[in-house]
């Protein structure tokens, strides 16, 4: 039998479930893939606390180190999270020949190329499936079935708390903070959900996916990103009266002048496949040259789902492994062109609270066209003395677009800019 | 650099676009992947035809063997399909130990266990991505991202040309012979159009599927296999009457007694994820306890995919070939219990021509109650001395269900049994 000793750093939701199944699923799992995959070291905060799965106490133990450095453990499994100290744990243990799994976006988008380097030079692999999507298989697709495709684009909905919230609002007609709390009630959300709701969960992953997709490395920092809090209802029901629905979209795109990321709300048109994935789904869409458009779509958290896409890894580095295989790695970055989000061309909702009085329309319009924007369509609702202006722009570079709001924002008759949404669609 | 001497038998629709891929984007795909894939020979029936490609002349031969049996052939790509001489290529092939990729699924439907166990032996890669789902990553997804996966189910559309057919059916109201003419002209179905429209291609794909997902070896013998020359657009029209719509689906299930595969059109609600995919695209759904639901789509055939995942497989197997690994095969296959299709619960519609009497419905509805078949729901509609009878019937065994419409068929109020096909939801 081929023994593989496994030592995992971590054993919260998906480490707790990953171990149980290890332990519990060991007989499928082996006569499935020929592999006995042994829980031989855990390192958890709390070793006593009561666990999901049974094991001897003695392969219980408080310190990561401890597992790394243990001479019976040959694949290490990070699912601690953060970048510290698992960026300095992985290392090691890849430097010390161990294959190494993990579904920690933060710090693959962090410090991907040394960690792969590493790998690299010590002939190991380094798999993160689980790293972005959950349960769908996305790292892999990309990374190796579409290896020889030149990718142009991928979009998603990779964060599923921001999108149950706003499916919710535009379910229900929910304010964000209404939607949050439910999320928070039902699990969806953490207590403090900052890094779902501001978007840099998503950014991480849109960093990750842009990196594979393109072979240029992206790094998180390089990600433009927006959250979903300032998106009132208000916006929602503006998007559903012209056929959008609005999500939070984390976007990878090969344009001529190089490779860009971003993360930002959307209204999307309703037929778009992503526009139909509700509540705490993630959807990945993917297009090129020759694929044209691939959608996956499944749960994109969660302790089993996750479990199950790390667990796909660790059979997959086990082989590796045993066959003594010094595997090239599955992809390299070479240097690239990454672009300045200001020069990326989108087209812009904009709502505006102006006074109702003639020759407002003018004006605004003035604005967009010295600026370089052209607008594509206006409604006008008014309410009294007051009206609401809503535009939707052609595409323009970032700059123009702003400039044109920050000169829009200026014009006497316009009370408030009061949204900026851009709009993802394929027409110009 | 890396350099692999890539041999290729057949340069038909997706040979030629994988040769020109493989010589035309040779620098990005080095660039990526670190790999010098390097076209040595192709065989072609006609070596002197025009080719999408530029090769020297010498390159192409006639004779297959002369591929397979090249020194400076490293990796063999059979794109020749059919089983023979595929399959004997095959063999050859990674018995000398050259990895292969192949596109074939009427190939390994048939062989998988023995050029599988022959690859195993010889410690190369045997990979065939791009046999079912085209461009869709679904092999790799399924065998190793979901090698720790229960998978429960695997259904798919995943034959293009029953598809385009169906969709135009359902949106048109075109009769079958209408729509498959349309589809033979516009490219999507072939002169002889047997192997799709009557299932035999998706019958081999669900038997990969099959064999894959539970890890028990499914011959496309072994599938049952109905396909679509019945479906008219009276059934079309009662179908979308009731929110279903029809399609050809092939399905594999884990069952409590054993696994089973079978292909055949199927009502599906409207809003089931398969029920939207349209014309020629493919899509696969992949349920499971710990995933829920995965849904892949995209295109599922064409030069241009198909290319690009077995461009996928080349780089994958390239990548083990150099480390000179004896990498263990991806999955291993259990005896496992296939059941009898007989005993397969299903849910069936039953359009009746009745005479139009009292009496006739407790007749019928007699008739399902003594084979054991409880009914769902009926409707009725008169036209003069005649009715048309729908029946939808709950789960039952396809025995029972057989032997009900057998006995139903001979009352002597019951004109005909005009169509039976099966409801596939998840509802009791």
């Amino acid at each position: 039998m081929n023994t593989i000793g496994i030592g995992i750093l971590g054993a919260g939701t998906v480490g707790g479930t990953l171990i149980r199944r290890l332990v519990g699923d060991h007989a499928a799992i082996s006569a499935k893939t020929g592999l006995d995959l042994e829980v031989r070291r855990i390192a958890v905060r709390e070793p006593g606390k009561a666990r999901p799965f049974e094991l001897p106490g003695d392969r219980i133990v408080a310190d990561p180190w401890a597992v790394v450095d243990d001479d019976t453990v040959d694949l290490v499994v990070e699912l601690m999270g953060g970048r510290d100290p698992a960026g300095d744990l992985v290392l090691a243990a890849v430097e010390a020949g161990k294959p190494v799994v993990t579904a920690n976006k933060e710090l693959i988008a962090a410090r991907g190329p040394e960690l792969i380097a590493a790998a690299e030079r010590s002939g190991v692999p380094l798999l993160f499936e689980a790293a972005v999507g959950g349960g769908i298989p996305i790292i892999r697709p990309i990374s190796e079935t579409l290896a020889g495709e030149q990718i142009e684009s991928v979009k998603g909905i990779v964060n599923g708390t921001t999108n149950f919230i706003l499916t919710r609002m535009a379910e229900e007609g929910s304010g964000f903070a209404e939607a949050l709390a439910e999320a928070q009630a039902l699990g969806y959300a953490e207590a403090d959900p900052t890094a779902d709701v501001e978007g840099g969960d998503a950014a991480a992953k849109a960093a990750i996916l842009a990196s594979l997709a393109f072979g240029t490395w992206v790094g998180v920092d390089d990600v433009h990103r927006e959250g979903i809090v300032d998106i009132t209802p208000a916006d929602m029901a503006f998007a559903a009266e012209f056929g959008y629905v609005i999500k939070l979209l984390a976007i990878a795109e090969r344009l001529d002048t190089g490779v860009t990321a971003r993360v930002h709300p959307a209204m999307i048109p309703n037929a778009h496949p992503l526009a139909s994935i509700r509540g705490a789904t993630n959807a990945i869409f993917v297009t090129g040259p020759s694929i044209d458009e691939l959608l996956f779509a499944g749960p994109g958290a969660g302790g089993e789902p996750t479990a199950t896409a790390v667990l796909g890894d660790v059979i997959d580095a086990a082989r590796e492994h045993l066959a003594h295989a010094q595997v090239a790695p599955r992809i390299r970055f070479s240097p690239g062109d990454l672009i300045d989000f200001s020069t990326v061309s989108t087209k812009w909702y904009v709502r505006l609270e102006v006074e109702d009085r003639p020759g407002v329309l003018a004006q605004v319009a003035g604005a967009f066209g010295d600026a370089g924007v052209s607008i594509k369509s206006v409604w006008q609702e008014g309410r009294g003395d007051e009206a609401t202006l809503l535009i939707i722009t052609h595409r323009a570079v970032e700059a123009a677009q702003r400039a044109a709001v920050d000169a829009v924002a200026e014009l006497a008759p316009v009370e408030r800019v009061a949204a900026v949404i851009r709009v993802e669609s394929d027409e110009p």
